[in-house]
Formats: C-alpha cells, structure tokens, sequence
C-alpha cells in the first residue's frame, strides 16, 4: 500500500465513486476529511460538485494539482489555485456529446410539448378530450447559443441538421466560427426564437439572463438551460414563466438544487430535469478512464489530459 | 356560390378544417355524407383519417380525384382508386421534418428519460430520493431506419450529426444512399440498438414489427414509431416492454387509437405520444397552401403537387 501514490479524495456524502476498485489497485485513496495526510497531499480527486474553497486549500499546504469531475468547476477556487500555481483539469470533452444531446432533447419536447402529452396520454384523457394541442416547429427558428464552448458547439453542430439558424454569444468572437456573433446578450435575445444556455459560471455570467433578456427573446421565445442554474435569475424565470411573458422552458438545473421552484410543477410549458444531462452511462465510462489517466499523467511528470486554462 | 368548383368534403366528426374559410372563398364545400352531390362530385377532400372504401368510392361514379391531408393513406382503399382511374394526393412533404424531428425527441427521450425524470422532480422525488438513474448516449448507436423514404431521410440526416451510425430497410436498395441496406427486418434488428419505425403501413407491412424482430432486437433495444400503430403487433410489443425484453419504446402511434394499451401507462421505459408527430402549427400552414393548390390544379388540369404513385 505504502508504495502506491497517496490521492486525497473530496467528495460530497450523496456522491459515490462508481470506479473506486479500479482507482484503488493504482492509488491509496484518502477521505480528505482526514487531516493526517492533509499536509502531504499533492493531488486532490474532487468527485461531483464538492467545495473547494480557499480554506479547503489552505489545509493542503503541499497540493499541486486537482484533478476535477465535471464540466464546470465553479465549486473550485480558481482565483487561488491560479495563485498558488496548483493545475485543475475538469471532465474535458466526456460529456460534451451528451449534454448537447440533452440539450436537443430538451428543446424538441418544449417545442412539441413531448413531456406533457406524455402525461396527457397515460392520464387517460386521449379519448376523453380528443386530440392534444399542436406544438411548434423546429426548422428555420433561430437559435442563439450561450457559450459556444464545447457542449455549445457540439449543439450547434446537431441544430444545423434540424435546419435552424445559429448564432452566439460568447466572451470573445471565435474567429473559426461563421455563426453570427452578438457581443451584447440582449441583442442576441432580440434577434432569437430560442436561447440555450451553455456556458460556465463565473462572477461575469452570474444571473447573465434576466428579465431584461427574457423580455428581448419575447412571448414567443423558449429557453434551454443545460449550463449551471445561477446563469439565469430563477426568481424571474418563474415569473416570466407562469405569466407567459416567454413561451416555455427545458430546465436541467436550478439555483438551489435540489430544490426547484414549486411554481414550475403545474406548469405546461416546462420540462424539468433533475441536473442529468452531461452524463449517461457510456460518458461515466470515458470520464474514468479520463481520471485515471490525468492522475497516471501527474505521477509520472506527463502533461496532464485536461488542465483548464487559469489564465 | 354555383361558380364555384364542387369540392366535396369527407372528414370524421373529431376533426376540423382549420382553414374552411379560405377554401369557402374559393370552392363550393359539400359534406360528403349529403347524397344529393354525390353523383356528381368529382373531386373529394379527405380530412384526417376519414376511411375512403370501396363502399365509399362506388356512391362517387364521377370521382377523379382525392385530395388527402395526411402523409399516410392506408385510409383509403388505393386498389379501387388504381382500377377506376382516379388520382390521391397525400400531404407530400410537408409533414417530413415535423415526423423526424418528434421521431429524434421521442429517442432522446426514451434514452435519456426526459419524460420519466420530469415527472421525478414534478412529484418532489429529487430532494427526497436523491439522484435520478443514468440514461444511455445516443451517439455511436446503430440506429435501423424501418423506411428510408421522406421522413426516414430526414431521420437520418439528424442522426448522422449525432454521431450514429444508419442502416434501413425498405422495399428496394436505394441507389442514392450509401447506408447499409437490409432486405431483411430481423438482420436489420439484429445489427441494430435502435429501430426507428416510419414506413408506410400496407398490407405486406402489417405488424413488420413482431416479437421475431424485437427478439432480434435484444434487451438493449429501442423501438420509435411514428408510422402508423399497425406496423407493430402491439400485443407482442406490450409483451416485450413489460417483460424487459426490449429496453424501451418512444410511440406516437397505436392500434386502436385513441385506446392505449393500459398497461404502457405505468411504464417508466415508454413515451407515449397522441399521434402527434407529424404536424406542428407551421406545417399545418403550409399543408393547407398544398391543399389548395391541389384543388386549383385539378380544376385548372394542371398537374397535382403531390400525386402518390399508385403502381
């Protein structure tokens, strides 16, 4: 055991390492509840969205690299680590394919109510009330991308099939990109039928969609959310939601998960997702070897598989 | 009103013409069920899924041609139609991209739980009962178009952007399609994850979809119909679904509709949709601009614009 690299695990109680045999034959895993091995840690394995604040680091004096879970990594304090140097990786490109397709997803039962005539059809009321209303088409609606990171541009990649028109909204204009680029979120709501929102959460896109934007989008206007629930003020979300002042919604997360509005269950125009896109049983697979193989790259001095970018 | 072209109406009580009206304007409309025309009329516009048989045809001795509002016409008798001479219009394309986009949403659906996981969080079960099971990646999967004519392309052009991988059945090999063909539908199962059932129904494509098909299908597999109900023995797929014999099953379309089969309702592997798949409020727009041009073809002896070819 002594001869196996030490990892510090930091974890949540509702979250399970699904691959802990697997790490442990290469690892000797430590909770890092316990404060022994605290001071001799290099690497922290941070399963699900755990904290890591600057007073979890404070404690690990000798860490130089947390090797991350998920996509996004605002449970982590990149401000600190970029001060002490210490490297982050996050889920890279594991579940990039899956929260696109969620995200689609998501999009085509708004728009054609798929959730809520499922619920109408196995309450019996087909042949009671007759033929449920007609939804929306898919085609030729202008889509506006929040975020053309990753997952946004595996999206976009999926919504040109479906013979929508893209465009974007991101911190900077992607010079590989044809996808009209509004530098001004508004501006973007303005000229969409539909805004996913896929971005990262960061103190600059924090509650990014507000009322102001869903009055931009307009009545007519639906939005997808498969990024973090404190991109959009919820409080208003709900509000423009049960007063129809946007059309619908597809929601994977929440700001107080998991907790959501109660507001939103007797509505018909929102699907709701218990924060499940980025993952399915086949990325889950990808993301462990991505672990191991991010842990196996530091101990042995090789680059690391997927750092995120501090700068 | 005598100068207006005759224009007989054959519709079942549930349904309506949304766009009566604009065709008032333009033709004299008779209720098919009023004898006195019947004689005379010489062209019947068929709404919904009004059975035209051969009952139907021989109160028509004037009949030349049928104006149809649907994409599928197993509802009237073509056998007849083919021996009197008299020509079918369906609703051409309008209904393509609105049958594979609701075809996509119900896979997405059915892999991802979307339905089943909104009525999680709608009955409170997140916060209670905690994370919500893992669904199955759609890209890489080996999806099995049952039909590559206008919706099944459409289909496939989607699913080729999520990264799956097609192969179809249908009558013949398409010589302008590189996707593996399978004349037969239990080989096709067999190389199949996923069956996407939207071919038309006839008499040699009545219940294709048996327990032979989905046995070769396996555990693991997914059936989506948009189709028509009779495609699948329903028994057989009720069967399989409630054993786990097949994964799941995503279905706008049944046998006996609107009866659903009680059984599917407590079934947390099934979407179940009120035959819905083909029209959006957009599509509905633009059949009602092909049924009126229909209409003012015949009288004009110009060509139809969507004739079906009875050969």
């Amino acid at each position: 055991m002594d001869e196996l690299p030490l990892v510090l695990v930091h974890v949540l109680p509702p979250f399970e390492i699904p691959f802990k045999g697997r790490l442990q034959s290469r690892f000797q895993l430590i909770d890092s509840s316990d404060s022994t091995f605290s001071p001799h840690a290099s690497v922290l394995l941070c399963v699900g969205p755990a904290p890591v604040s600057s007073d979890t680091l404070r404690h690990l004096p000798s860490l130089q690299c947390i090797v991350g879970s998920s996509a996004g990594v605002d449970h982590i304090d990149l401000e600190e680590c970029r001060r002490r140097g210490i490297t982050v990786t996050n889920a890279g490109s594991s579940f990039c394919e899956d929260g696109a397709d969620f995200a689609i997803g998501l999009l085509i039962d708004v728009l054609r109510r798929i959730s809520a005539a499922d619920r109408y059809v196995r309450a019996g009321l087909w042949p009671m009330k007759g033929d449920y209303p007609l939804g929306s088409k898919l085609g030729g609606k202008r889509v506006g991308i929040v975020g053309l990171g990753k997952i946004g541009s595996e999206i976009a990649k999926r919504l040109v099939a479906f013979g929508c028109r893209i465009a974007y909204n991101s911190r900077n204009k992607k010079s590989s990109v044809s996808f009209p680029y509004y530098a001004n979120i508004c501006n973007l709501a303005a000229n969409s039928d539909i805004l996913i929102i896929c971005c990262a959460l960061t103190k600059e896109t924090h509650h990014l969609i507000d009322k102001d934007v869903m009055t931009a989008l307009g009545k007519e206007g639906v939005i997808i959310n498969v990024g973090r629930g404190g991109l959009i003020n919820e409080k208003e979300l709900v509000q423009c939601l049960v007063q129809g002042q946007i059309r619908g919604a597809g929601l994977d997360v929440f700001e107080n998960e998991p907790d959501v509005p109660k507001e939103l269950f007797e509505l018909e125009n929102v699907v709701l997702s218990p924060h499940k896109a980025i993952a399915t049983l086949e990325s889950l697979a990808s993301l462990q070897e991505l672990i191991v193989g991010n842990l196996e790259a530091f101990f042995s001095n090789k680059p690391l598989l997927s750092p995120i970018n501090l700068d």
